[in-house]
């Protein structure tokens, strides 16, 4: 049977989703663990698509077989009795078996947050940055007005080897300043490697008075990474959802 | 010069705001350690009442003197940038030399977190208790109005060596159910030892259908602690605010 899974994850102690070679101390080394514990049998999961290393997530997804073809509800009730508690299976649902988590993924909201009070919140202090100055959430938004759209982000990720285009559709870059935090909420049809972190950094930038949101446009059209700004630091990050057209699924799976 | 502080901590890896005796690993220590630095002396904090081990705290307060009498930004800003990042200062102001944080405090409010879904939340597993049914969240009420007004909690407390009256006023006990979390908020003009937690622990019997919502009567006039029911753990505490009537403030202090 095929299976779909939305997993929630504190990033903190991890070196992200997925890492090129053998590496134990991944999200979906956790989950590959468990899944192959249940099933008897070697698990591979497909992700979505990788998080960094501290990097967070709401509702990631990923896809594979288990041979058992047990319930959906037994899958939850297994994997959340055995994975570490700052990973959770959220959701589980069986999907036909061509379907792909990253392949059919039409897009991906990401949430980028930001401490600008003097006073760290202690409670979120791990899921955000936290900048000694305030940015100003007028010229981040006019910066991030002109992010949206398609464009060839190369300027805004960290080039990897082997990458192609670089062409993405950013649906929207959306700032919300509230009782001392920047949220910043990023919709696209696909990130780069690095692309919300290095967005992130140059939004602040302006914010800070560094760079003027009419920089942004030949930022992209340069298209070289030396000209955007600072990488802003994984622990801020979180993958929000990863979206679906709706999916023909056989059985819902519990949801928290 | 005399202070209030207000202070948010993580109570994760701490044995409590105060311990008897010399023990380096309290908030209170924490603190002290930080403005006795600050002010080249000896400095030692009223706190307006003791949380356990484990117990965390939106805004809890004290009072202190410094010889030195900075300004409130100065305090707050010192604080911060020499406290481990699990305890923060979020607000200081000068008050009269006689203002006591605990004798002149009249009430607190705390909340008790529960996660009743099969799923956990990886966001907020250090400050819930994590239950693996769901607890009946009007029955849970029925119980919690019989335990507001003036009572004598001594059934609700963990008797302490020398403690005097358990006579106290719970103004109210609040259950909020959403999205796979019971909250309970307690306001009251005092707290006995772990007396939320046992409060809790019996709102929670009740809601599973392990106790009626009538016997709660009956365990507050038996003025027995092993009727009631267990200790809830301390994870899922949180002293949410100290009540004062308005205080003559001669500084502000910063705010979150």
């Amino acid at each position: 049977m095929h299976y779909l899974i939305h997993v929630s994850y504190d990033g903190t102690r991890y070196s992200g989703w997925q890492r090129q070679g053998n590496c134990a101390n991944t999200i979906t080394a956790k989950l590959e663990a468990v899944l192959s514990r249940l099933d008897d049998r070697e698990v591979k999961v497909d992700g979505a698509g990788r998080t960094d290393a501290g990097v967070h997530a709401i509702d990631q997804t990923a896809t594979f077989d288990l041979a058992s073809s047990p319930d959906c509800g037994e899958v939850l009730a297994y994997a959340n009795r055995y994975l570490p508690e700052d990973i959770a299976v959220i959701g589980v649902q069986t999907v036909p078996q061509r379907f792909h988590a990253r392949l059919h993924s039409v897009g991906k909201i990401y949430r980028y947050e930001i401490r600008t009070s003097p006073v760290p919140d202690v409670f979120r202090r791990k899921y955000q940055w936290h900048l000694q100055k305030t940015p100003d959430a007028a010229r981040m938004r006019k910066a991030a007005e002109q992010m949206t759209g398609t464009h060839d982000f190369a300027s805004f990720c960290t080039a990897r080897p082997g990458s192609r285009s670089t062409v993405r559709t950013l649906k929207r870059a959306e700032i919300l300043q509230e009782g001392g935090t920047i949220q910043i909420e990023y919709e696209g049809n696909g990130f780069l490697y690095n692309m919300v972190r290095i967005m992130t950094g140059t939004l602040v930038e302006v914010g800070l008075g560094q760079r003027e949101p009419e920089d942004i446009a030949g930022i992209l059209s340069s298209r070289n990474r030396a000209n955007a700004g600072i990488t802003a630091p994984a622990q801020g990050l979180t993958l929000v959802r990863v979206l679906y057209d709706p999916i023909e699924a056989s059985c819902g799976g519990k949801r928290a």
